[in-house]
This record gives structure tokens, sequence and C-alpha cells, in this order.
């Protein structure tokens, strides 16, 4: 994969991560530290919830979706710092050894005002699980280095 | 603390979640998972980063500020699911040993218009660390319990 910097993503092309299978046990692990909700934590308890059975946590979700982009290694090199997030939602459950995808396309992307050596982008995320369900989508910001000249 | 469901909330009366000191291990362990780039995962050669040491990873303070607004216990009874966020913000870098607390707003709540034990509220986050500086801020929307009548 070749280094990727703020220049080299073109607006509107999506690119997708690689797949990856969610396990009870991480879900309970990320439960128990971060969203201890019994729909979260008790598989059994949470037959009774809205969702029918254990799903992962929304926080859990979202960092999976960070998670499954950086491993295409093309932020290696250009990512300097996240700046924020909008339009973050949820739309579906993750459930344990659902396999998840993420797509994500530069919404736009400018040069920094003050810093020549970087700029700031808007990428859209798009989680797919095995049925081709959107689980999540966003819009995060981020911090990326321009192509050293 | 009494159960709060949706109509006890009152817009724009805040609430502080217990405080919380994060540690190394527990950065380590979340960027080993979620968020391996140098700056999260390595203490040493984070020191050349433009955080000038380790940091938490942006989803990490992201959930982090989600537990500690449930440790408050206050969404008990009342949480059915997340919707989603908006304007979520990393305004300064987390670091081990830091010790956070949250604050959180009702932005506005109203009834769901399909199902009437339900509604949508919108609250908004701002988490301080010791030195009483904003590290992040959000907006989440949540699918809560109307008070049972």
């Amino acid at each position: 994969m070749p280094d990727y910097y703020l220049e080299d993503f073109e607006p509107g092309r999506t690119f997708t991560s690689p797949a990856y299978t969610v396990t009870e046990a991480e879900a309970l692990d990320f439960a128990r530290r971060y969203d201890p909700q019994y729909f979260h934590l008790d598989p059994v308890a949470a037959r009774d919830s809205v969702f029918g059975g254990l799903v992962l946590g929304g926080f859990q979700t979202a960092a999976l979706a960070w998670a499954l982009v950086q491993k295409t290694e093309m932020f290696e090199r250009s990512a300097i710092a996240g700046i924020g997030i909008d339009e973050l939602r949820w739309h579906k459950p993750v459930r344990p050894a659902d396999t998840l995808r993420c797509d994500f396309t530069l919404v736009d992307a400018r040069p920094s005002r003050t810093q020549a050596d970087r700029g700031i982008a808007r990428f859209r995320y798009e989680m797919r699980n095995q049925r081709d369900e959107t689980v999540l989508s966003l819009v995060i910001i981020q911090l990326l280095r321009r192509r050293p000249s």
C-alpha cells in the first residue's frame, strides 16, 4: 500500500477496510470497562431488551470503525491528530460474530491556514455487516500531513 | 440517586459525573485493540509526536465520557438505545494519570411520535481534566423511557 498524504485522497473515491469478525469476549470486555448496561454485559438478560440479545456498546462500534480504517495502513505517515466527529448514527445493532467492513470516502480537504505542512480532511465512514446492512455512519475530521515536497 | 426518566431532566440543568483517573495500562490496552498509532502505544516514540508524549486515542476519550456519565446511575431505568453523536470535538489531549470528570446537560427532549413510552433526548457532554480544561465535548442523542404512569 503506498503512503497517502492529504492531497492523495480524491473527494468521492471510496476505499474499503479489511473485514473483522467480532467476538463475544471483546464485547464483554469493553462493556465491563466502558458501558456496563445489561444488554452489553449479560447475554441472557439481553434477550429481554429491545435488541433481543447481546449487542456491542455504541462507543465500541465507533472504535471498531476507526480500527478497521487504520488497518488499511493508508494513514500511517499522514495522521497527525483527530479534530472531531459529526453526524455519527448507530443504524443497526452489532452483535458478537458479526463480520464488519468499513467504507471510507473523502468528503473534502483543505490546507491549514497557518501551517504549510498539513491540512484538514473530512472522511465519511460507513460500516456494514455480513448482510451488507449499514450499522454505523459518521463524518470524522482529521489533521493530515501534506505530501513532503 | 433517584431514577431519572425522560421528563425528569430539565433543559439547561447540568450534572457532573464522578471523577476518574486514567492509567497508562488502560491507554495501552485500548491502543493495541483499536488505535495502534505510535503516540498512543509507545511512550518513548510519542515524545516526538505533536503531543510530546503518550496520549489516549480519541475514541477511548469518547468512551470514557460515556462511562463516566453512566456511573451516575441516572440512566439505569431509562436508557433504551443510542441514536447518534453530533459535534464531537477533541479539544485537548488526555494523558495517563489525568483525572477526568464529565458535565452533562439536557439540550432538548421530545416524546416519540410512534411509541408513547419513550422519547428522544439530546445531551451535551463536556469532559474536563484536573486543570479544569475541556478535553472533549459532544452532543449525544438517546432513546429514553418516559416515566411510567
